[in-house]
């Protein structure tokens, strides 16, 4: 098959106009918002035009099927409430070219899915963990947005083009391009990351309880200051993990609430989330033990108690060893010495789509990094490299 | 002269009944409120009562007066939003059987101040403020609580019984007791503190500005994270602070605000306050240096910008020799054995009036140090020990 840049570029053009905002090529297009729903009527025709034939499902998922048995490509074109022109959306539209070629060329049989909802306005990755089974229709339509509209609400917006459900044994497995969101790849100057497994990530929701007091009258040695422990916690976690994780294990405490949080007040409660990410499962419960052990020791070493609540516990997801090598393939013949493996540190689609068939992915550089904001970028030629992997890898795999 | 113990509990009681709410002895009696007016008001009566002449200024600032020149006992009727029913009260019914007992024997003269706002609706310590000259009343008229009403408002509730200002130059020093509102006494088992200084404080408003980023696909050696950057100032602080305090010198961060405060993004931003209190001024302004110091390393090494705005710089104030020396007298005789000399953390009206006149503060025990709080309590036998060391004090001055 032969993919036409040309043609992918401009309609992933088209699509960041549905929600254009912002500066620079920002997007606000939140799932079931009046731009997405635009952006998947479009969609909808497009495929059409492509040959393949398009189908809505009761979760807003729009599918562009092949005939028969195929190969499942896509991704979302939902973005975050401030969100760039890339993200998902740039999965959606190279399946749409990849598939396109395909039916030009007489084969492979391709498909295209464009997932709903995977930047959690009312859940996360709400569209593939319906089709999935992870979640039912019904608990989904239970979920709400911050402004409490639910799920089962937002949709009826698409009912009128929903059909039923797409059943999983027409796929053969599903690939998903995306940008990296990281800057691994810019940083190496390298074009292509083929993904070798989706991260776990676990977290935790600490609270210390001590003391608060007046800042003024109570001595230092009187104190048991719930700021003083989180730092301590903070500093023990770092020195002792040191152990324990890889490079590319990473944690974070990224939410802080402390009691009452004023100046002239010891703070006697801080509320804050632990949370870590890593490929390997068992690295992620022994940090767990650690953490749970520091938050003991702290709490009786600053005179407090501790209260420790399970926020998430997801496992790390290794992607299918054959669409792996046929994107390894695929990378080495279109961008020879300029790819790497490596691990997804974002969740994914592809995450739920693995507990059903064989699945992939494939990165291209995000520049500096910088995803779901107004300033994310790909350079264009990294953005056709990926199209040609993708397109080799399905080749390689017919 | 004799006090008389019975006389004084009843009136701090029945001073208790204007506001009494929460549990114990909780009270609540802002500045102004319809408690806090109707308490003022019974304390006018009460005053008359005694022989004094009362007096109400334009700041709501209530006055007994003694014919002629004398000195002047008391402190503050107005509590914190929820607050005890000791703190400035005690001081100001002190002061109350102290003149009257004073006037039943003939002299020493003795007039009683209550003073408004010590607790800070409107400002801080805004009444003696206010006839001390360090703020006008016009420039207090401005100031507004948290709902928006101003001072200026606030004060024609009781406009009906205000006269002019009193006279610095009617008294010849100024006394306040007061509980102490840390736990030092209540430790040591001991009844009296007399107050060498109140201590001067600083306050600084920190702002780290990093880089915001995803928590799954940002390295942690990529990662410019705000709350890292505070907990290694929070350590350095700690470490490098311990070759200039001394066992009394306190230092806090009781106010942190990260941005975007959420457990999947690496924080970009913090904003925090870092306030110190001690009795010398030099080693104020030596720690000052240190912090800004750190802050400006703790930037460098996490790749940071940093913005340092002054919040506050009071300095400390030391109390009148004569005075402490007959509070010390008093305390030796009433309590031989069962006080000490010792700082106040906490700040005063006498740091106000010793601006004006030779001012001094004798302390009780707070049981387990807790003030600002309905628990807030002293127990009635060291209450009345405060009370008989005032007025020894005060024979001995006249």
């Amino acid at each position: 098959m032969q993919v036409q840049p040309d043609r992918f570029l401009e309609d992933l053009h088209k699509l960041r106009s549905f929600g254009a905002s912002g500066v620079g090529k920002g997007v606000v297009r939140p799932a079931f918002s009046e731009p997405d729903v635009a952006a998947r009527a479009w969609l909808v025709n497009r495929l059409e035009a492509a040959g393949l034939a398009p189908h809505v499902d009761p979760a807003g998922n729009v599918f562009g099927l092949a005939d028969g048995p195929s190969i499942l490509l896509g991704s979302h074109s939902d973005t975050q409430p401030e969100g760039g022109w890339l993200d998902g959306a740039l999965g959606v539209i190279a399946a749409l070219e990849v598939a396109r070629a395909a039916k030009e060329a007489g084969g492979p049989p391709v498909s295209v899915v464009n997932f709903q909802d995977e930047e959690g306005r009312f859940g996360a990755l709400t569209g593939s963990s319906i089709y999935s089974g992870k979640t039912t229709l019904a608990e989904a339509d239970a979920f709400t947005d911050v402004a409490g509209v639910s799920f089962g609400s937002a949709r009826s917006s698409m009912a009128h083009l929903a059909g039923g459900v797409v059943p999983h044994t027409r796929f053969s497995g599903f690939i998903e391009m995306h940008i990296e969101q990281g800057s691994t790849l810019d940083e190496s100057g390298e074009a292509i990351g083929v993904v070798t497994d989706i991260v776990g990530s676990r977290q935790l929701q600490v609270t210390l309880t001590g003391q608060q007091n007046h800042a003024g009258t109570t001595l230092m040695h009187q104190r048991n200051d719930a700021f003083q422990a989180l730092s301590a916690f903070n500093t023990a976690l770092n020195d002792r993990l040191r152990n324990i994780v890889t490079p590319r294990t990473v944690w974070t405490i990224g939410r802080v609430h402390l009691q009452p949080n004023a100046p002239s007040i010891v703070p006697g409660e801080v509320m804050f989330d632990v949370q870590w990410r890593d490929v390997d499962d068992d690295r992620l419960a022994r940090m767990e033990t650690l953490i749970r052990d520091i938050v003991g020791g702290v709490a009786d070493e600053h005179g407090m108690t501790a209260e420790i609540v399970p926020i998430k516990a997801l496992q790390p997801v290794p992607m299918d060893a054959t669409l792996r090598e046929a994107l390894c393939a695929g990378a080495e013949a279109q961008a020879s010495g300029k790819w790497r493996e490596m691990p997804s540190g974002a969740l994914h689609d592809a995450s739920n789509m693995a507990g059903l068939m064989p699945s992939a992915m494939v990165f291209v550089p995000s520049i500096n990094g910088i995803s779901h904001d107004f300033a994310e970028d790909t350079n264009e030629a990294d953005l056709v490299t990926g199209l040609r992997v993708l397109a080799d890898a399905v080749s390689r795999l017919s």
